[in-house]
């Protein structure tokens, strides 16, 4: 949006010239056929194939990356990759992203665009637009679209009685890393990664929706809020008997410890899952437990498991 | 994305409770058979027709809009209208929105979000998702999507020598009204209105494109910077003979103000585009001058025109 700024001032050429650099940064080495990414209004791209998926994801300097213990690239990592997260919870095949940033003069905005494209690489969803603004924040919003061919998106409220709940791995990772950067470790410790260089699980996430699963959800803000949503979702409840900690996390970490972007999953079928995963090289799924009819029963280990996770303080 | 505060407080309930009643304002009446806005990772919207075209905009309380002399809600209306705008600007139909805000606490988030509610309302572009997060700024970005059925996306780089130049209305309107609510002017001003209610050209940008007009833009930052773009992307030049002042503005209102979002259009065909207009009871558009081969010629009433227009202030 156009700033009401003095409007006869000439220096309009600015802008364009930061975004051009950044447009460096952030661009693909090729552009699909008939696709145009930046330069215009608004961006193209040739036609989606089944459901469009579509996720925004905003991140805030302060908030929700601590600018003293890591990277500005981080946030701009991190707000991609939570993004990114949310297609593959669906099942979904990324398409691109566009990435919106506020922030204050004197900000490192290529940094930034460093980390955006660098999670855009590794996640194979190219930057196809964006906006600038100046602002006292810095802050990364980030929109990601997506497709499902075939079979349609996997919800979070299509869990069963009798499904058996399953995770991508073991929790409790990103929690981890931070306690141990603050504590000192160095940026490029393996939990402290897992913390700053998260990775979302789009092969596992599309492998599962082709394996027919009913709920599926990333962990976002930790299994122990996560999972209460997706049995308010399905009106059901759930008992599990495991929770699968981490190496070098805390059981708190792996139950409230959000970030880790494993995927939940509810499926009557879990030898067709597992089989999916294996035929696809994946890592093989971790059984947490089973959905119950009683919504009022949430237990791990028998006992009652109260809601308990990130706050994202509005 | 996650804020990573103390992760065994017990009151993310308050998370999902704001989020509900932002929900329900947002929301429409109806949704599709199908699909999905809102309660999932990511909203799943029935195919696109067509190409895929997608846009990004951030509005940031203090820049792109006075807190002083105008209210809340305005901020999320411009916000829409800018984004849905540059929809238009490619020829494409609308079909969704999502919203990402962030805000201090105390911020009247339901304000702000009729605002966006209003805007999507009068576009027929439905808000199906969104994100909230605390932050120092109030600022909303919000990302538009649209399908381009048959013919493809007018882009802004295809006009050509001998091309006539054309604008769907008189400009500086937005910038008068600014001006006047600036001097004291009710918000019910008609010019103020135009500055806080921007009216995406949508019938127009979608006539505009079955007419197979060469290239086409909307004018955010005003003519005198815009049509310099549009003619660098097209390599081009022009000549104008023509500035239509919209009554109440002034001539520089009308050369450098922004927000008007009229759209600037070139075509080699401009009696096509007359009928299409025509036909479907559309606002005749006013022709300006013709493009030139000459990339250096840029002219109006035969004397060179600067670039000038909005500065963002990155």
């Amino acid at each position: 949006m156009s700033a009401p700024t003095d409007p006869t001032r000439e220096q309009s050429q600015h802008e364009d010239d930061v975004l051009e650099r950044i447009a460096k940064i952030v661009a693909q080495d090729t552009i699909p056929a008939g696709e145009r990414h930046g330069g215009d209004d608004a961006a193209v791209l040739s036609p989606f194939v089944g459901e469009a998926i579509i996720s925004t994801d905003v991140a805030v300097l302060g908030v929700h990356l601590d600018a003293a213990l890591f990277p500005l690239s981080d946030l701009g990592y991190k707000a991609v990759a939570s993004a990114v997260s949310d297609l593959a919870a669906m099942g979904a095949r990324p398409r691109g992203l566009v990435v919106a940033v506020t922030a204050p003069a004197g900000t490192d905005l290529e940094a930034l665009h460093h980390g955006v494209a660098e999670a855009a690489a590794q996640t194979n969803c190219p930057v196809v637009g964006g906006d600038l603004s100046r602002g006292g924040d810095v802050a990364v919003t980030v929109t990601v679209f997506g497709e499902c061919p075939g079979r349609g998106a996997v919800l979070r409220s299509g869990a069963k009685a009798g499904d058996e709940l399953l995770v991508t791995g073991p929790l409790g990772r990103a929690a981890a890393g931070l306690r141990r950067r603050r504590a000192g470790a160095a940026l490029s410790d393996e939990l402290v990664l897992a913390h700053r260089r998260p990775w979302p699980l789009l092969s596992e996430g599309m492998a599962a929706r082709g394996a027919h699963v009913h709920a599926m959800m990333d962990l976002s803000d930790g299994l122990g809020l996560d999972l209460h949503r997706l049995a308010d979702a399905s009106n059901v409840g759930f008992e599990l008997s495991e929770l699968p900690v981490a190496e070098g996390a805390t059981w708190e970490e792996a139950l409230s410890g959000g970030e880790d972007y494993e995927l939940l999953i509810a499926t009557n079928d879990p030898g067709r899952l597992r089989l999916m995963f294996f035929d696809r090289g994946l890592r093989a799924p971790i059984t947490l437990g089973v959905v119950v009819g009683e919504r009022d029963v949430r237990t791990l280990a028998g006992e009652p498991l109260a809601r308990r996770g990130f706050e994202h303080q509005l």
